[in-house]
């Protein structure tokens, strides 16, 4: 169904050229007259969840969205559709985490439409949190830092920006919130050791620009770490290679995933980035990351290669296993 | 409940005083920084009806919400919340409409997001478009046309910006969109000659800023004209006085407002603007307007007033009417 609705939507929706970042690019952000722009849609089911709440995602998914493009993100939208009868205490707490996510990532609500609609016609709650970003002399400094290492003529962080020798960085422990929700919702147990992720990571960011050298950065969600690696690789058109070994993943993710049969790679994350750096600045922009408490688990996975496409990884026993594209996320309602 | 959810909303989520528009204006949309931004979800009901679609809807409304701030509407979002299984035709009709609406208007589609939920967890389909927008020379000339004629320190066209003596201007005929939306749906018969008016009205205000003396404008969406001249007068803190002889009701829309017992003061317009202009200039706003095929049937309805509050209504018989602030809209998801 996705596939019909991206040729359907691509079919009527042409971008005129003049857009820096079209729709076509499918990036996490458009950009035009250097504003960066992006909306998102979210309904996770169920709305409260170990280590967060469709509040928080809502903010820190939209937040995100427009940090990886190397954009400050300076406002945010927020749509409401309520059912009729909806707790009035939970709507209550829902927009505390809202306020609470947006002070700490320093980015204000500043419009917002609530509709309300009848019992029966929708299940709880959804929201839409779009948001808008502009350019900032961080990114600009940090552009001239890669163009000092290799050729270079992009102004934003795009998918396609990857070339051969590009070291790939991820800032924590992947699979945390898909595991967290699925185990809350099924009661495996699990979310006792595994909350979720989410979290705002525009301050994180703007300390990986000011290391220097970044070419391209992702947030993992939907699809998780192998569907980011491999909308890079496929726009990027070269291959990406990465070490099992280097992968964060918490034991509690681990043993989930195994005994639930699921790839943590496609698992998708709300707090985490993907970093691709030129090789000479990857160590720099590892040690600033750690600094964070968002990035301490930060760690070199693996680098982008010319002698191959799609996605590899050299497994913790040595041999060389091809990543899949994920068809969607394993786990639904997920965000 | 809207009002407890606009308490709720208020406490959590204050804005910082930087914002030229804050989200406590709960004007048409927000400015910050120069960007106008705005945001509104979709759940009208049914999904197609005489004269448009929720994705018309879509675009007109945020394009017009952009506009009426005096701003150019540059780009939009549009996100996509789809109940599983719903008809692949009918998505490709309603994207074909958001496209002939977004080039009609000028404004392109920049960047989205689908969620699809499964049957049951929602009725059909919502959206949500997010629209941002920038200062032109247009808005600039417009308020200094404003200054030749009397104080104004105002950057935007807000709706706390009427003073005594400004005229009031409707586009055209109102009650079109709520009463053919609300026909068809109850098969009342009169969507025969009642069609909803959803346009982009983009060109036509760009036209009435080169007029100039534009001081305020508001698109009168639910709630209708009533609660907009309410708005105007709440924020603005004088009363405006309308004519009843002077306001554009179309026959068909007339007639089915007595038969239902509704007020067409109170129903919501998607394809209307009202302009608040200084004396000086609504003469020549209103000619300008005039011209084009949206705003062909305008009319000066009233003005501000010093010595009343609230809104007022001079009736065809010569009495004075009270205008009540519609509680809400008397034809639920209208939009």
């Amino acid at each position: 169904m996705q596939e019909l609705i991206k040729d359907s939507i691509m079919k009527h929706l042409a971008n005129p050229s003049n857009i820096d970042v079209p729709l076509e690019a499918l990036d996490d952000s458009a950009v035009i007259d250097d504003i960066v722009f992006t909306t998102d849609s979210h309904t996770v089911q169920p709305l409260f969840f170990p280590g967060g709440d469709i509040g928080s995602l809502s903010v820190c998914g939209t937040v995100n969205d427009i940090s990886v493009m190397g954009a400050q993100p300076i406002a945010l939208s927020l749509g409401f559709i309520i059912e009729e009868g909806f707790s009035i205490e939970d709507l209550d707490k829902i927009l505390e985490s809202i306020g609470k996510m947006s002070t700490e990532a320093g980015v204000p609500v500043v419009t917002g439409d609530t509709k309300v609609v009848e019992k029966g016609a929708l299940q709880q709650l959804v929201t839409n949190t779009s948001g808008i970003g502009k350019r900032t002399e961080l990114l600009d400094n940090n552009i001239f830092e890669v163009q000092r290492h290799r050729e270079f003529n992009e102004k934003w962080l795009k998918d396609s920006n990857l070339r051969p020798g590009d070291k790939i960085i991820v800032s924590g422990y992947i699979g945390d919130h898909g595991i967290a929700l699925l185990s809350f919702r099924e009661g495996y147990g699990f979310e006792s050791e595994v909350q979720s992720d989410i979290w705002p990571l525009n301050k994180m960011i703007a300390l990986a620009l000011k290391g220097g050298g970044v070419v391209a950065m992702k947030d993992p969600t939907r699809g998780g770490l192998a569907n980011t690696l491999h909308e890079w690789a496929g726009k990027s058109k070269f291959g990406i290679k990465i070490d099992e070994d280097k992968i964060p993943i918490r034991e509690g993710v681990q043993s989930a995933c195994e005994m639930l049969g699921i790839d943590a790679l496609n698992i998708g994350n709300e707090g985490k980035v993907v970093i691709g750096v030129v090789k000479e600045k990857a160590e720099d922009v590892l040690k600033i990351i750690k600094t964070t408490n968002e990035g301490k688990f930060a760690e070199i996975i693996g680098e982008v290669r010319e002698d191959m496409t799609g996605v590899a990884m050299v497994t913790s026993v040595g041999g060389l296993r091809l990543v899949d594209a994920p068809a969607g996320d394993p786990v639904p309602r997920i965000c």
